[in-house]
């Protein structure tokens, strides 16, 4: 074994304790019990202390040390951007930081919905505050003296600046806002929906469009949750859709949204499986995946 | 911080990453995608790994040498207790071993549940080989020249004797003959049933008989699987059961049998929660349970 198949070896595991993460997430937001949640928090906070001793573990940087990236491919080459790329972040956050903010937020996910149901937002308010904090926190640990922002904001659009993308949104914003206005200005609009749709039936639906759209079933499903998302990569990528009795627009749309992002994470190739190279490379383009289906 | 609080603090983390590994077993017979066994297998095998490190990590050594037991309370002793028993145990099995069988385990449910689905045991068999001699390896690192089948024994039921409980069931075993022969010969035998009972109707009133049983949703959930099961403990117990369109009876019963296992779990003291004393002291007593609401 070279430094290098070490290395990826050792990722391996990372990545796959990395998808046991997302599950737990997906778990929590979809079949959890509601009194599991400050258990969970536990759960949660010890699996991300276990990745975040592993993303930090020293031996990573003796690998990197030893490896020469002239002798290797060009995926060989990308794996180990994206690897070094990934150490110095973990590095520059404490592990205590990471186990607290996992917990935290493990256990916010409850309040928030808890709140949401109730539309009270104060019920959520002084736990949103306790996540911000730790998120000021991890970013002045990545900022380094740096801006806070465009710390956070390599996590999403890696290399991307605050200040690039607000030329961009600048830039969009006048034509976007007057297309809204045009649409919303129009003389014809849809006739209001005034009768009930059936939870089952959208939900049936919703598998079908998904179908439809190349979502593949034997590698991913479609649940419930309050709030739509898409988790996991390679062979397990699920997504989720919300229901409205009313407006079964909100299921369709959501649906074919997250569709858009399962499709991405399910047609990655089957070689950079639990490797760096196997999730999407940017927010951006996952997301111009997402909407381009929407 | 004394060196029975550092260890106890250890051991908690332990206990959640334990409760993960369950958890993931129960998404793996309930709700994962079957294309996604390679990789759970995959996830599981690391997160074995991790489990199997700490749980023969040194420091546990170093911390079990400096306490002074004699200085604990009963349920101090008792952690001690057995934390030493599970850290000599480990320290048996070779890590390779025990990342090997989980990837194992992994893998062959799903095959065990397609060959039972096509009612084809040749398709399991050469899995479950594997599976027994694993098995083997594990009970020769344990027995450490002892009996095999004792070494494997002390998992279940702590200190019995394979000799002990045959003659506990030789002993049982003529009058419970009898009374099988008694109820199969007896003049009034119940009619078969012979339509049909629809799935839904079967989990809405499986669901109603483990409410009455005192099973607690709120830390609990009840689904379908291959073959009924109960994981979990604490917070989090989950049951599954699995129905039969012409035979309710084998849902209800196999429910209510899982609700004696699950309601055992939820009504262990929450003080103990995450701690070695937080689940079922053997098999034997579990099953009691079990089958005394069954």
């Amino acid at each position: 074994m070279t430094a290098y198949d070490d290395l990826m070896a050792f990722e391996r595991d990372t990545q796959a304790l990395g998808q046991i993460a997302g599950r737990l997430g997906w778990d929590q937001e979809t079949m959890m019990p509601r009194g599991a949640a400050a258990q969970r928090a536990e759960e949660t906070g010890a699996l991300q202390s276990v990745l975040h001793s592993r993303r930090t573990d020293p031996r990573i940087g003796d690998w990197l040390a030893k490896i020469e990236d002239s002798k290797l491919d060009q995926v060989g080459k990308a794996n180990l951007r994206q690897i070094r790329r990934g150490y110095q972040r973990s590095l520059r956050v404490p592990a205590d930081l990471a186990a607290e903010q996992a917990k935290l937020h493990s256990l916010a996910q409850g309040i928030w919905a808890q709140a949401r149901a109730d539309e009270d937002f104060s019920a959520f308010a002084p736990t949103l505050k306790q996540v911000l904090q730790l998120k000021r926190q991890e970013a002045a640990a990545l900022a380094d003296g740096g801006d806070l922002y465009d710390a956070l904001l390599d996590d999403y659009e890696p290399d991307a600046k605050a200040a690039d993308l607000q030329a961009m949104f600048d830039a969009l914003r006048p034509r976007l806002v007057a297309l809204r206005e045009q649409v919303l200005g129009a003389n014809h609009q849809p006739a209001a929906l005034n009768f009930e749709f059936k939870e089952q039936a959208q939900m049936k639906l919703c598998r079908e469009v998904a179908r439809r759209f190349g979502y593949d079933f034997s590698h991913g499903r479609l649940d419930k949750a309050v709030h739509p998302f898409s988790s996991g990569s390679g062979q397990d990528v699920r997504i989720t859709t919300r229901t409205n009795l009313t407006d079964p627009f909100n299921s369709i749309y959501s649906t074919i949204h997250e569709v858009g992002h399962g499709c991405y994470e399910q047609n990655i190739d089957a070689a950079y499986l639990l490797t760096p190279l196997g999730a999407g490379v940017s927010m951006g383009v996952h997301e111009s995946q997402s909407r381009i289906y929407e």
